[in-house]
């Protein structure tokens, strides 16, 4: 039995990492276009390269140091001796899938723009090719850590069920750090990249957006690529891993059964074959409508859905008997919570529906009401994925069985959690669509191509708007339910280690240190969005001062006579970005370290489910509201509300700057932040049973 | 001893009520200066009048439906025979504790203008001594309610002591409810007419400020009065009775004894003498600096703080004897928190901080740049006030034994927010002083005194603003410690209904019930401050149409030759208001109802908790991101930064109308939701528990 589970897993990691190579040499034998195309790919190329070593040299530091204070604990027996190695792994693997996913999309942006010369199905396959090599780079790495650590433990070791999973466990927290580095950094590259091209190349200067003459376009190019691809998918690695190994953990100590700790990482592989069967379907025909597109993609990730809940029926069945398969239902409930959430999403902030018209009509009254309209857009939205959530976990919770034994019902949520996940690598192949189209128009247009192909990429960046916008309500949605997950895990693990029973004993929520937990906990994301929205806002500055600088230095540039200095920004984003991410991701680290230090486990717990609630509610208002902003600008420059260049216009904008921290900074930042706190409080659980003071 | 109890509240609530008395006849007494001061100030009152007389005739329609519910339950032996009146006598005394404050603030707004005349000290005296008039009303009406119904039940029904606090408990319900109403319709009416006259008198128009030209000019003055006042004074009244009653009734579960009930009287009995004493310190030199009227005001209530802390000890010591006497130090963490919270506020919103001047500053890169810091500033705001309300709380909580008895910790909680309270006679004097000044200078302009007077009353408003804004921290950590006491006292009062003690065994807080409960009452301020920021902006969009149409209709106004029609604004404002405040008020009483249903007691515990942590979060932040935009726009005016009429200032102009809602309307009203929500909690406790689906 054990053998057989490595064998699936270790071969559907295989496959999705083998689809992931042919599809990207598939990908990379069409042709890169005109040589201008080239150049300007390269030049997006190399400042990512250039971005992303730099963050690597930081983030190496920071594993290095964490790596010794673990291996002080594991010396002092407060950890087992594969923790260390665990989380450099996690770190590792998180890091290469974002690593994968960018190299990809920089490789493909050129191809993109090339191949819609063709064509408008030839870009989306190209596009959406160069997705599906990130989303099942991401699955397949994930299962592979997974696999070869189960393998090393189990087998090579021979440790019994709970250790390993309590040891798998760890190799989360090295994900989450990693994800945390890439989303905080790379969100502020990006949007420091765009406020700062924006504010003084389209407001300013007055030149078009995406124009050569801007010397942010490329750091602006290279943003979209490591805050988006390499952020979002250390991201979803994270939730993905988190999800599996922390449903496993609450199997083991619910069922003491090796079939439950089996059935997550069964779901897993299914998964990955249903996705890549999904993939197969997404094509469309030339000059397909804008709803065509998207139908396109929808019925590769609904097929994949499908397929996955008809797979898992018998599975379930399989594995857990006549007794347990209603645990199946958990598993769907996590399935159609993912695509309803995505839904809600859409609804809220694509330009085809009220929430987003009447959001741009409110351009009409000005800038203030158009602020103030998106905020209540985003604060109104947060309220049906929250019923979405509650119910999946609810019904996860009681068809587990949670109503006679709670341990079993928590097993089910974390079941939910891997059921929506399930269908991550289609899922992620649409989201990171999404920036190579965008960066396949800023080719486009910095090359001088013909306007069909411009029209051609905007047709297929608009839908990845869309994807993106359904995307992130994925990612929160499923970050929600694994950082739930991860908090039952991080419960059960205090209950095993020696003193801890006693010292989780009182989870009571009028119990005073749980509520001051809450407290605290639920204060962190608000904390985190401020903090991270100043880092955007000072990195920005930098930008536009050398963006000011550029023209009025460079003699011809605003004549088209001069190059701008392009690597110069791209550094200057670089340098900018790396500082400002470091005091985020080291608060998230010590933060739970301090309040459990001074609360104790019980109060950690309060801190966990705080921080999940008002992350998931902050995640969801400050995208939505993003979202929603940037679409009513772009409804507005389709000619609605008095079109490009009226004063509605002119307030739109204002509510799209705005909203670019909001929805590609601080929302997705706080998605890691809600799951890094649980990691690290398990990883530090020991410690804090011996010496807190409550 | 219970007689002792009952004479010694009774007679401060008579000493705060004749103090009261007093005060006006004093205000009263002065002129109202010259014939327009006398007409403008008619209107204004005539204008707050009528939206109270309407807002009651509504009000009354809901006090009559619930009541007749509350009677069908009581019929059914849901509720005990007194609750149904309970409940109206809360919302009676609040609402006239409201409509006082209004009459006063409306009566003397002329007579501070004309006191200016002859110097500041006297302008000060006579804005103070109604300020005072207010925040006595409030604790003299709210102690009487409470002595009343204590003398009914414990002398003429003769019941025990757990039942007349269970019965106390739900006149909590009536004063939150008419709370809610207030300061939803109040908030809304302020910031509708504000927003209206600022949009088109001051940018479209380009008329300054308090121009008698603009036709919402006496509706914006009528606003300060039905928001800033009246919603204020009924939202205080509200945390001051629910803080005593609770503690009341935690007092009697956790120690079985008269005197633990005793003591949050006595403390509340205490505190109106010791404010009244404070009174007499505000008063300061004429041509008094800022910060020498500040410390004018500080000084009396600092000094009201310190001789309550000096007579509690005493008192303490001799009603629960040398063994309890630690409970002493949870009223005093009570009572330093309450001034912290303030002024961490001032440090956030004060333009002598950082904060605001940095805000201001970030004016420099345009409207975008300064929403984002603005929004960044609320949100970092939040955590020195969380972590005050959490040392707060465990302070209390240990210092009371609740280490070895959780019931004695909680009731050390309750009694905290009686210590943060007890200075509310003198505090709610501070900040109901702020509205009038306002108004003060709003007639001096429209009347066209000399600009010495102006000069004046602009100095006592710009205090008035700190002091609102201290005020808010302070009505805010009150209403979050106020809230924790009510949800204890549901959890106290579940236990002992038949049935309810099985119901409420599991409130740990992985228990998905809870969970889940947390996760939507967690969302709840999100969408209570989205539904009331939207319904400013429609209330605000039809104003700013009416006032154009004024403008282009009324021939001769703009040259000053023919009168505006203010009173078509005022009942525009008014029915709008009126009508948007509903939604909001019927969405917080039937949640609690719905969750309780599905989510059982436990569900309700949660939600209680969830929408605690994220009322007071969301009240912090939308406070002070507001209270800081205000604050960057004068620093601004004052000649910062380019000063008025800059591009800058625009900026700041736009940030400030877009705190408008923030601070006066969403935010104060986060306060009132949290404790409503707990009030109807316990009032339906009985049904839930018999009809709960889990």
């Amino acid at each position: 039995m054990e053998k057989i589970i490595v064998c699936m897993t270790g071969a559907a990691s295989l496959i999705a990492i083998l689809f992931a190579v042919l599809k990207s040499m598939k990908v990379l034998k069409f042709d890169e276009g005109t040589d201008i195309m080239k150049k300007i790919s390269q030049s997006v190329r190399k400042g990512a390269n250039a971005y992303l070593n730099r963050q690597y040299r930081i983030v190496i530091i920071f594993f290095a140091v964490i790596f010794v204070i673990l291996g002080v604990m594991a010396f002092l027996k407060l950890l087992t001796p594969y923790v260390p190695f665990a989380f450099l792994t996690g770190g590792f693997f998180s890091g290469l899938s974002g690593f994968i996913g960018m190299k990809i999309a920089t490789a493909s942006n050129a191809r993109t723009a090339n191949a819609c010369r063709e064509g408008l199905n030839k870009g989306l396959r190209v596009a959406f090719d160069a997705g599906s090599v990130m989303g099942f780079t991401v699955v397949g790495l994930g299962l592979l850590d997974i696999t070869l650590w189960f393998f090393l433990l189990k087998f090579v070791f021979k440790l019994p069920d709970n250790e390993v999973t309590g040891a798998m466990l760890t190799f989360g927290m090295g994900a989450s750090s990693m994800a945390l580095f890439a989303r905080v950094g790379g969100g502020i590259f990006t949007k420091a990249a765009d406020v700062g091209a924006d504010l003084v190349g389209k407001v300013e200067a007055g030149i078009p957006e995406d124009d050569p003459r801007n010397p942010a376009v490329i750091a602006d190019n290279v943003g979209d690529n490591v805050g988006d691809v390499a952020g979002m998918g250390a991201d979803l690695y994270e939730s993905y891993v988190g999800s599996i190994i922390s449903s496993c953990a609450l199997g083991v100590s619910a069922y003491a059964s090796f079939k439950a700790m089996a059935l997550p990482m069964c779901i897993a592989a299914i998964g990955v074959l249903c996705s890549v069967i999904g993939t197969f379907f997404v094509r469309t025909k030339e000059n397909a409508s804008q709803k065509e597109l998207l139908r396109a993609l929808s019925k590769g990730t609904n097929l994949s859905a499908i397929l996955i809940a008809v797979v898992s029926l018998p599975l379930v069945y399989f594995l857990l008997g006549k007794e347990h398969w209603h645990l199946y239902f958990a598993i769907l409930a996590g399935l159609i919570s993912g695509v309803l959430i995505g839904q809600s999403t859409e609804h809220y902030t694509s330009d085809s529906y009220k929430p987003t018209q009447n959001l741009a009509k409110s351009s009409e009254t000005g800038t203030a009401t158009i602020i103030i309209s998106g905020l209540s857009v985003g604060m109104l939205s947060t309220l049906i994925p929250i019923i979405i959530v509650s119910i999946c976990v609810l019904v996860a919770y009681f068809v587990s069985g949670g109503r006679d034994d709670g341990a079993h019902g928590l097993y089910g949520i974390a079941l939910a959690a891997v059921g929506m996940l399930s269908t991550l690598g289609i899922t992620l192949a649409t989201d990171a669509y999404g920036p190579v189209a965008d960066n396949a128009g800023g080719i486009a247009e910095m090359a001088k191509l013909d306007k069909s192909v411009r029209e051609r990429t905007d047709a297929l960046d608009s839908l990845g708007n869309t994807t993106a916008a359904t995307g992130k309500g994925f990612a929160i949605g499923s970050a929600a339910l694994t950082a739930l997950a991860l908090m039952a895990s991080y419960i059960d693990k205090v209950k095993i280690l020696p003193g801890g029973a006693e010292k989780i004993a009182n989870l009571n929520i009028n119990n005073p240190s749980v509520l001051i937990g809450l407290f605290i906990g639920a204060c962190l994301p608000f904390v985190f969005a401020a903090l991270t929205m100043n880092s955007v806002g000072r990195a920005a500055q930098s930008v536009v001062i050398e963006v000011r600088r550029q023209f009025k230095e460079i003699a011809g540039l605003m004549e088209g006579k001069a190059d701008a200095d392009y690597a110069k920004c791209v550094d200057l984003c670089t340098k900018s970005s790396l500082h400002e991410m470091i005091l985020p991701t080291i608060v998230a680290v010590i933060v739970p370290v301090i309040v459990g230090m001074v609360l104790g486990c019980t109060g950690v717990v309060g801190m966990l489910a705080g921080a999940t609630a008002t992350g998931f509610l902050m995640a969801v208002f400050m995208s939505n509201s993003g979202g929603a902003w940037d679409n009513a600008k772009k409804y507005i420059e389709s000619g609605h509300f008095g079109g490009k260049g009226s004063e509605n216009h002119k307030a739109a904008v204002v509510g799209d700057t705005v909203g670019d921290p909001f929805k590609d900074t601080s929302g997705p930042s706080i998605n890691i932040l809600i799951k890094l706190l649980s990691m690290v409080s398990i990883v530090f659980a020991a410690l804090i049973i011996k010496f807190s003071i409550l």
